[in-house]
């Protein structure tokens, strides 16, 4: 029986998180102004955090974390026309050009002949199906699921759904707390490609169990090696 | 073969639309201060259309387009404590208790024991799910999807994924737009309950080839006299 390789998509596949990281660094920029003292992505992060639960992932909870925090940090002094700002912010992340990343779309041609690929991604459903459209990378994948939490019991209504025994699925992705863990603790396998930022709401203590790699172009290799 | 009968979930066996409208209720009352002769709605409409592109449908962009009309139409004056007020008023919308609709949970019992029922719903995916989980009908339904649009596009994907034949669906829906004329145009049926509101983006001309009802009550026989 064929091996499932399931991937995650931002910051696996193509570049996300660096476009949130320039939209905090714009967001720090922009409330400077109102006082040395602020300390914007601390607070962000806790609003972010705590929004979660009702906004969950995504660009437009993201805005209007910033939005709260905006309000929070200065007292209510913010400006309707930094509100603005920080809403083009958020808009600006949307509008971004797709960036794959090196060596993405080779390794998956190369796989989609003699495995059956998952795509499985979290955040908002719009935005993550206009960047899996541009990706021009769908056509890959004979399964795609756009999922608001990435557990153990996403992961388990999905192998139900589509009929995936965990043991035969090995789960290549940045997040060892959303795209690995999960997927070893139901029994399967994972490859952890860091990316060279993690958002705070993905840090996740590395129990060794994974295994690790610099880039996607090692993940034929390694399943070679692995008998995946 | 069984036919398979496809329900809409927001305003067709919940209620959401008259949150919307308190919130909507709510910003008039809270930018009435800014200028008598400020048309928030009128405005917040003309937003909402144009960023439905970027943002889709759902709460979240439904706030941030609030934002974006209280700092245009206030022209900048909008204060930061309002602000903070109106994502309050998104907040609501998504904190409201699920109220299922007179009847709706009957009909479905019922219909679930002899035909294959559908749930197609629109919107955030985090709040949809979290309403199908509190609704407690999510067992009778042997197909649950979430979709960014309802269009034709959405709808043939559907049917392709499920292997569902749309002369076979009825589709039942409070949406012309959004549940009735997409199916019929690919040779489905439809059977339209309107809500005692319609969303302006769910507005479209009623080209008379839908069965119309009052209530969810009136479908299971509505279906028996098509032979569905």
């Amino acid at each position: 029986m064929t091996c499932v390789i399931g991937f995650d998509a931002d910051d696996t596949l193509w570049h996300c998180e660096t476009h949130f990281a320039s939209a905090q660094e714009q967001f720090t920029k922009l409330l400077a102004p109102y006082g040395a003292e602020l300390l914007p992505l601390a607070r962000l992060m806790e609003i972010e955090r705590h929004n979660m639960r009702t906004y969950g992932y995504g660009v437009k909870g993201f805005t209007l974390s910033m939005i709260e925090t905006a309000v929070d940090i200065t007292g209510g002094r913010i400006s309707g026309h930094d509100i603005r700002n920080i809403i083009e912010l958020g808009r600006n992340i949307l509008d971004q050009p797709l960036e794959i990343i090196d060596g993405a779309r080779t390794v998956l041609e190369n796989l989609a002949g003699h495995r059956r690929l998952l795509l499985v991604t979290k955040g908002d459903l719009l935005d993550q199906e206009a960047k899996i459209s541009r990706s021009g990378l769908a056509d890959l994948f004979s399964v795609i699921e756009i999922v608001s939490e990435k557990d153990q019991p996403a992961y388990r209504r999905l192998f139900n759904r589509h009929g995936i025994e965990a043991e035969r699925l090995v789960m290549v992705g940045n997040s060892l707390r959303s795209d690995i863990l999960p997927v070893i603790a139901l029994g399967g396998r994972g490859i952890h490609i860091p990316y060279r930022i993690t958002a705070a709401h993905e840090t996740a203590e590395d129990p060794g169990t994974a295994i690790k790699c610099e880039s996607i172009r090692e993940v034929p290799g390694l399943l070679d090696a692995m008998g995946a």
